[in-house]
């Protein structure tokens, strides 16, 4: 049984503006919710979870988590999700600190405006299977503890520090370290070598980098087209740039 | 002014159903929608517009398009709409002809039950990227012509060919074609040839390749995992291969 108040609490943190007041976030699905639990970086303050699935896992639950555990009704539960087909579990952490971004001697993402929460999530993903440890974003790029984000990176959240910052700025300080950029007519990728250290310029869905931060590159990267698609998901350009880069 | 009828098939065709009853199905949006009209694989039955945007965009349309133009207004286009935000255009396409699949010389996209439109769709337009002709899909893979998965092909399902079979029937009559498997403790990427003749397999989002196709592969291939996500997204993983196999 969950109270009306706790059921408008979590209904608040589906916006954005309540997760910047309470510092907090949801996360739903029992593969994301173990996964956040089991993070270094992410404090779980609720467990929501249908009793049938409780009763089933609690014992694994409890070798790595030992908070209080509550049943919802799946009607409840409803109510309480973002999703629209809501899973067994619901979970509300706060948020990481967020760490300062030391980008020398590693590979480090920066994200200009990217704004679907889907490709955001699944670019996080990909950091995370390519042992990027901070991302850095732009103001305008969606906030990392949406819930549709946090849901596709499928627990990487847990593992990433992402930053949010003045891009132009936070470049200028970090100007010794080499800086490439995903762009159209850039070297072609089968062309650049791999790195050890650099930071990689994502831009938005529709527009890419914006110019003034596209002139700070070193160098720009095209991943070449054989056939006749506009262009490529961020999220896979990403991954594909990444793949090579890193070997 | 758009007719109760008119209204009632055009939100029939969100459902799979009613689509292969009518052989129709709907894209939205300018972007999408103006790439859909430029297909020679489409026809366009019901092309409707916000009033500001046919105007201002009439004289262009009618460079590629003749057909007849319908004015809607916004509160109907949200009807008609399958979008959470629906664009300025909606338009009704016959399906395209699916043509037969012949692999040999080429490099074909085989699909295993992808469930997600949003990662179907975005395979499309890495298949379009990359100048793959054909996609074979088993036939739990999502529908093609669903709402999310037109939107997501940015348009490249006007020119990329997609075939529902008996995935297994069809490998076996394609037997003499090398397939590869993108698949968990495969040879490393890196350690791939490039080709120029193969199919691809692609597994569902969480459980992979079937066993029994998996079993078929000649090669299985892996992206080396540098972090700790447990997978990629399975359009990024997609896209990686497609990028290092077609150099």
């Amino acid at each position: 049984m969950v109270s009306k108040l706790n059921t408008r609490y979590i209904q608040s943190l589906h916006l954005k503006k309540f997760r910047d007041i309470e510092g907090c976030f949801i996360a739903e699905g029992s593969k994301v919710v173990l996964e956040l639990l089991q993070s270094t970086k992410l404090v779980c303050r609720h467990l929501y979870g249908l009793e049938t699935w409780l009763n089933e896992k609690e014992s694994f639950l409890r070798t790595f988590y030992s908070g209080p555990l509550e049943i919802v009704l799946p009607h409840e539960l409803e109510k309480l999700s973002a999703l629209k087909t809501p899973n067994e579990l619901l979970a509300v952490f706060s948020k990481a600190v967020v760490q300062p971004v030391q980008p020398s001697g590693k590979i480090t993402l920066v994200l200009d405006e990217i704004q679907d929460p889907g490709n955001m999530g699944t670019i996080i993903r990909n950091a995370d299977w390519f042992g990027i440890e901070h991302i850095v974003c732009s103001r305008h790029c969606a906030d990392i503890y949406n819930p549709k984000v946090v849901q596709s990176t499928m627990g990487s959240i847990g593992r990433v520090n992402v930053f949010y910052t003045d891009l132009d700025v936070w470049i200028q300080l970090n100007n010794s370290i080499k800086k490439y950029a995903a762009a159209l007519n850039g070297t072609e990728l089968n062309k650049v070598k791999n790195i050890k250290e650099g930071l990689l310029m994502i831009g938005n869905e529709s527009k890419g980098i914006n110019r003034k931060l596209l002139e700070m590159a070193d160098e720009k990267i095209t991943i070449p087209r054989k056939g006749h698609a506009e262009s490529l998901n961020a999220a896979v350009a990403t991954g594909i740039i990444l793949s090579h880069l890193i070997k």
